[in-house]
């Protein structure tokens, strides 16, 4: 393997993808690749000077303005940050990517799909994750375990989330190779073994 | 005039271009129109922290990271407060706006102009300056005005200024109707007999 991998984890907030990614770093770690942690959005100093603008404007954001923000951060991020690192040969984890827009803004809000897909790919500049992990859980598990922890984008309901959720599941079939489904409601250490598994899969392949 | 009216002031730093905006709003307000100031980018609240962001980020900026950025500010801004200005029957002057994007982003970098344009029929929602004032003045005398005051966009040479300034006249050509050129090398009092009556002429015509 000379060039790195990119690996994007994607799902709603509460689906457990955040904690596998942390998982998948140590063993990944232990078997001795180099293996890099992000997110979007507000990865970099600037990704997280928009991020505050993004969950802690008390204005009203208009919907154009918010997706023009993801998409300044995630330019940013991919060219200056995922780029590089799988250009030295590193794995990039990244919590959240192109699909959380399409299935966010785009099924979530209504927004033109066909538009937000054209946006991405100016945005990622050529970039196609190699692997893209869907951890799939039903809305309400979700939000039981999402809690009272609530942002701007959390508060939105229980209708929009079930929007979100379809949606990630509309682009996993519109993309079965490269993105694969988990099914995240299950215990922490099934949904491990079956992301462990996919991982190891694409490594072996490569 | 039962709607107001929106007119943009484009051309390069030491073109007199807010200047000239100024007067004309002292003119305006004299003749008992309701008259609005603002710019772009950074007018608003969330405009400020993105401008904030743009000229002074210390880290290197990628070019499409910067254009979403801009695009993001001026959705904001013509959704929240330059459409609802022109509703309730108010003169809009804005300095700088969709043109800017073109000339710098698109003639001054090398960005696709095409795309550009598309980014910005998105970001304002179907919303057109009914006028546009391009206050053309040559590079020499626009940096001799400047001095020495410079920012990160100020500093990035003559070169790139003339392609700025030809971007302009090219769009000055592709839309005669909505764009007046304005010959800008000469003194305040005659570009603002110039501005003036371009300004006079479209009321009337209203």
């Amino acid at each position: 393997m000379n060039k790195g991998l990119f690996i994007t984890f994607e799902g709603a907030d509460g689906s457990g993808k955040t904690t596998q990614l942390n998982l998948i770093k140590n063993f990944l770690e232990e078997k001795g690749f180099e293996v890099v942690v992000t997110r979007e959005p507000g990865a970099l100093d600037l990704g997280k000077k928009i991020r505050e603008i993004l969950l802690h404007y008390d204005g009203v954001v208009a919907d154009r303005c918010e997706l023009f923000l993801f998409l300044a951060d995630r330019a940013q991020h991919v060219e200056t940050f995922i780029k590089p690192n799988i250009e030295q040969g590193k794995i990039v984890l990244c919590d959240r990517h192109t699909d959380s827009t399409v299935a966010y803004q785009g099924y979530g809000r209504g927004q033109d799909v066909k538009l937000l897909k054209d946006l991405n790919k100016l945005a990622v500049n050529n970039l196609t994750p190699d692997l893209t992990l869907l951890f799939d859980v039903s809305t309400e598990v979700a939000q039981q375990r999402v809690g009272n922890e609530k942002d701007r984008m959390e508060a939105i309901g229980l209708e929009f989330h079930k929007k979100v959720r379809n949606g990630y599941l509309e682009l996993q079939k519109e993309n079965p190779e490269r993105i694969k489904l988990i099914n995240a409601n299950n215990s922490i250490e099934t949904v491990f073994e079956d992301t462990k598994n996919i991982i190891i899969n694409l490594i072996e392949e490569k």
